[in-house]
């Protein structure tokens, strides 16, 4: 008795198995080529425990249609990633395994895999950003991952520009909002460099903090979520961690009642597994519920 | 068999009881004074129901202790009305009354109210935001109400300043935060007058929507709710629903899809019910979980 993971990113696929705990028992990981491809390999490697095989949870890049009533429930939608635009996923699984098919982002899968299995274990409620290229977040909500009329879509949050910071930010759709101004890809254009090659510019990561502080107060004013495990390629720069902690601090002025912020504000324990348990659980919560 | 509610709010406590599927049966209103008279009032209320009553919810104005785990759980905390400072409104219920206590926040309540019987009914998800003298939104999400390390506090979010908007805010915490720009106090200190009188002033109702706009932005992609109920004084000025909508469209620029904006966007059914009945749908849950 196994149950699928399908971490289905923008540059690669992992696909595993795992047990009903969401230990990882085998592991693959393909490029994110086409998705007659990609989705070649998946079935490929599921089709070696058929017999076995439980449910499938998918996490994936996004946009995706998680409204179970909507004709397009189940597809990646309007991603800047022309071969996956409008592509059915679940339906595609569907028609390969006949087994429950669970759907969520992969934001909020590696929010399910923090808070059973790493940062946030044993917590009812936990987010998880990440800050790489983009920005995303996910987040769990008295034990269930966060959905609504869709999924959230927090990195697009508005911050306020710092004063000084003149670089006009980087997102097609809103500019300067958080994934904008903070995102990797805003980093390497305001300064000219990746931001690993710029660790020892304490400017640089001053305004980074300055823009996720904003985030995480507004995170946290909306959400209250027990802890806040933030990861990505930003934030393997871990000096950033005890800026954010003190600029919340800042903004917060005492209104509310945080955790310890050593304790609130943290990087994920999974680390690049995250994603996967999350999925692998997210198949045993849908299995069960089928 | 009834089920108990106490609104209990800043100015006035309504009490009322009610049948099991949130219809109140009888009610009753006091001034918010002194914990010792106002509490008096509340119990000798209660006590004409004594056998028949099932269990009480409440919901209280804040900030107030909602962690299960913590010493101060039941109480109306940092409170600038200081005579209720610290007072711990649960453990007083408990002393007078042997049946379940439920709490939480007057604008959880709310939300609870109109997700079931008001302007949200039968969705499994909606946000409750209150606009009048201070700024308060309460949600309810896969049909429970928001809570984690404690109940969000939405009125605070940082919203950016409208660029000729010369007000300073009005939030001893933060000064311009979506409270100190936004709710009635800074309306009538930014234009001398109260919104009321304001009713024709184009300016007044736009800037209004800039910064309403501004945080149902942000509210949505936090959160993704089915739907956003919108009530308080200030929100009687109905003029500022459409140029909410109109703004918050441009923000989000296409990004995500939202339901029609005219149907997610809308006033309280329940209007000044609201409360009342989430509290006591609040104690029919409580009574359920016992």
């Amino acid at each position: 008795m196994v149950f699928g993971a399908i971490e289905a990113g923008g540059t690669k696929f992992v696909v595993a198995v795992g047990d009903a705990s969401g230990k990882v028992l085998k592991r693959e990981t393909y490029p994110t080529t086409e998705p007659a491809e990609t989705m070649k390999s998946v079935e490929r490697f599921f089709k070696q425990y058929e017999g076995d095989l439980e449910a499938i949870g998918v996490g994936s890049f996004g946009p995706i249609d998680v409204r179970k009533s909507s004709p397009t429930y189940g597809y990646i939608t309007s991603t800047p990633k022309l071969a996956w635009r409008n592509y059915d996923i679940v339906g595609a699984l569907k028609k390969a395994f006949e087994v429950p098919i669970g759907f969520t982002t992969d934001v909020n899968a590696a929010a399910l895999g923090e808070v059973t299995l790493g940062a946030a274990e044993g917590l009812s409620s936990c987010m998880y950003i990440t800050i790489g290229t983009g920005i995303g977040a996910g987040a769990v909500v008295n034990g269930k991952m966060l959905e609504g009329y869709s999924h959230p879509e927090m990195g697009h949050i508005m911050v306020r520009r710092h004063k000084h910071d003149r670089y006009q930010g980087n997102c097609p759709y809103h500019d300067d909002c958080l994934e904008g101004l903070a995102a990797g890809g805003a980093i390497e254009k305001r300064w000219g460099k990746k931001g690993v090659e710029l660790a020892e510019n304490e400017e640089v990561w001053n305004l980074e903090a300055h823009y996720i502080a904003q985030a995480l107060m507004n995170y946290s004013l909306i959400l209250s979520p027990e802890r806040i495990v933030i990861g990505g390629g930003v934030m393997k720069q871990r000096q950033v961690f005890p800026l954010v902690r003190q600029k919340l601090k800042t903004l917060i002025a005492g209104y509310i009642q945080l955790p310890d912020l050593e304790e609130y504000i943290v990087p994920p324990k999974l680390e690049d597994d995250a994603g996967v348990t999350g999925c692998i659980l997210l198949a045993v919560q849908t299995k069960n519920e089928a």
